[in-house]
């Protein structure tokens, strides 16, 4: 079992804390299933939101980015950073506007990145970003060399600071609500991979199965 | 024609400014296939991401919840904001790990949100989002009441400081991967919804068209 994580008051949710968890295994399920993540960092004052790719490693998670960006000097500056990821699962239809909603599921995790700096464990942390968005692929692919590993940025923030957040099922509304006339539910969304495009010297290459058959939740 | 967005240094892209575009009608079209937005704002010194819903009217975007949350104070209060959105395309496969990529399409938007106080221009903002993630709601639905405006606040952010940022296409890599014999393209991505899902009182009501015929890109 688990380790609930530490509830803070920045972790805390003020709206609609029955949709909160703490429980790590929800929390980490929510992680695996995200293709992105959206990156909060200060700069000069300013906060930035940026999407990035990640990976989880069990009780962090490791993000990379070219040495040269503005995110990931920023990220390796000892500032605090937020990672937010959030699966869409569906639109929830009120018959009243105001009760209108959002079936998701997110996570929001706080902390301060480490970097990682021996080559070795940047090379296993490009393993875990690539085998986080498409599983099985790096048996199948041309490892990183020493001159591509020392031009990218690679930090780790432990999986310590963080919340779930879950809405799920129909809508909810006012009694006085429930005689309106229009059609109320939820329509659920989806991503799906189509058919895998090969580039042009791919085109008689088998298309490997970690592909025909690929999807996110597991 | 649309109106150039003007670059700042903080919407100018430092890594791939090729990818990048600061052309109105760009931005706009992702902002509006988008469902949700990622909103950063600081509070005591930390950065936070959270996910919103949101609308377009013109050149600015509409945010609104509960004016009781932490999200909506810290967008109230005059400072800084960064509202990012992404729509994910595919994944790109490499024959090196360190050329896979994503193909995606984002918007990142920064400004000081102003407050609309007045219930006529929150109403008409309550619209603008129900229309937004769902075309043809708003004439469904029982309008806000002054209560429900009361408890919400709604802001504004101009659509003005704001850069696009795109990659598409095949993997990118070194000539001297080439001959390496791993399967290389796209995995494309899609959001799709699935059949509407009436909630226990709507068992019998038509779904509307608007739901039948849901699609995003438009």
């Amino acid at each position: 079992m688990s380790q609930p994580l530490q509830p803070t008051p920045r972790t805390t949710l003020g709206r609609h804390p029955e949709r909160g968890s703490h429980d790590r295994a929800v929390v980490e399920r929510i992680l695996d299933e995200a293709l992105v993540c959206h990156v909060g960092f200060v700069a000069d004052g300013v906060p930035y939101v940026i999407p990035a790719s990640f990976g989880r490693d069990g009780d962090r998670i490791l993000l990379h980015g070219s040495a040269q960006g503005r995110m990931m000097r920023a990220l390796a500056s000892g500032a605090p950073a937020c990672v937010t990821v959030t699966l869409l699962d569906g639109l929830v239809l009120a018959r009243s506007a105001f009760h209108h909603s959002v079936n998701y599921r997110s996570v929001v995790l706080l902390g301060t990145p480490v970097v990682i700096t021996d080559r070795e464990g940047k090379r296993e942390a490009l393993r875990v970003v690539v085998e986080h968005v498409v599983p099985g692929r790096w048996r199948d692919a041309r490892p990183p060399t020493d001159a591509e590993l020392d031009a990218t940025t690679v930090v780790a923030l432990p999986v310590d600071e963080a919340s779930a957040k879950i809405r799920s099922g129909p809508p909810v509304e006012l009694e006085r609500d429930a005689h309106l006339p229009a059609w109320a539910g939820v329509l659920p969304l989806e991503t799906v991979a189509g058919a895998p495009v090969p580039d042009a010297a791919a085109q008689a290459t088998p298309v490997p199965e970690y592909l025909t058959a690929y999807a996110r939740r597991r």
